[in-house]
């Protein structure tokens, strides 16, 4: 596997394949043509076949891909073959909201634990999900093995949150906070922020309406 | 002001700079310079004055930015100076988590209703915000003002989602369902997803282990 060669960008339309394959899957469809996909999925037939060949031959000409066979392989080249473990620092509305999102989300991310710093908090459950004291994050994501960190804690606790992240080990981390973060150079780090998005929107619809 | 040059990448920072100067303001602090602004929060001072000149002469030499003027400047440039009207289509977990979400975000953007096709789920609410038959979509849009669609539909109805919405005259929509969306070149699209993002960093986790 080419996996040093694979751009971010891939990655995520390989992700975007096998929902797409998912769903072809779910529909009972057995094989599917990179020109068939792209029309019903909205992608780009060509960059579905170059995407592809950085793992290997999967299609066969004339007859196309057979979808379970492509899911099996994209599965696998994802690390989707086994289940990861998330903690979620920040119990507050987003975090909760998060931990209630993945736990009925169909994935192989398993919320293990939650971790606040607010004494109100510590110890309750979300669903069957415990709030710990922030201070036990390194015991806990130890005992439970997680493995992907989500910050969903304020702007101005972000960077505090994640040098704690930092201190464990732990190299994968999705950040909600709005607030661009300086982790150490193998931490793996992805933002999403849903106000940025808001307000660019916003700066749009300013704009657009002058 | 020269909205017409300005970079999506550019209207993001603006709101990430705008969420500092929250927090400068909400500690009491006066004034800022780049340097000092872009060592607090992870920023490049370089471009901090870059960006904001496309709008003006904010900064004095020698004394910085007036916190409260560019923030002020800011949410005028953002637009952020009238509440934005809300419409989330999909009442499932993720919709009215986001709905929960911004309900006590403190921001301009106000859920004014929710929309769903399950005939179970019609009628209900969610705090106090109403849950409408997607059937009703363009009706209750234009009643509430609706200027932000937020689709948080499953993958395979998201497409159809989004050319009801293309009908209303809406123009600035957020896509959480985890598949590309073909719109209207009038439509500002902008997705967020969650899915693939895990994925990403799944792959990652996969690959680093190796």
């Amino acid at each position: 596997m080419k996996s040093d060669k694979v751009s971010e960008q891939t990655t995520k339309r390989l992700s975007i394949y096998l929902r797409c394959l998912n769903e072809l899957a779910a529909a009972g469809q057995v094989s599917v043509s990179s020109e068939a996909c792209a029309k019903r999925f909205g992608l780009n037939s060509a960059q579905i076949r170059k995407d592809l060949a950085n793992f290997g031959e999967f299609g066969h000409r004339g007859v196309g891909y057979n979808v379970s066979a492509l899911r099996e392989h994209l599965i696998r080249i994802l690390g989707l073959d086994r289940q990861h473990s998330v903690g979620i620092i920040g119990a507050g509305r987003l975090g909760t909201a998060l931990a209630d999102y993945y736990r009925v989300l169909d994935s192989n991310f398993a919320v293990a634990a939650l971790f606040d710093n607010d004494k109100d908090k510590i110890g309750k459950k979300v669903g069957d999900i415990e709030i710990f004291d922030i201070k036990n994050f390194a015991a806990v994501a130890k005992r439970d093995n997680i493995e992907v960190a989500v910050i969903a804690v304020p702007a101005g606790e972000a960077q505090a949150t994640i040098e704690i992240i930092d201190k464990t080990g732990i190299s994968a981390v999705m950040n909600f906070a709005p607030v661009r973060l300086r982790a150490s150079a193998h931490i793996k780090l992805k933002s999403v922020d849903m106000t940025t998005t808001l307000e660019s929107l916003s700066y749009f619809l300013a704009n657009d309406s002058q």
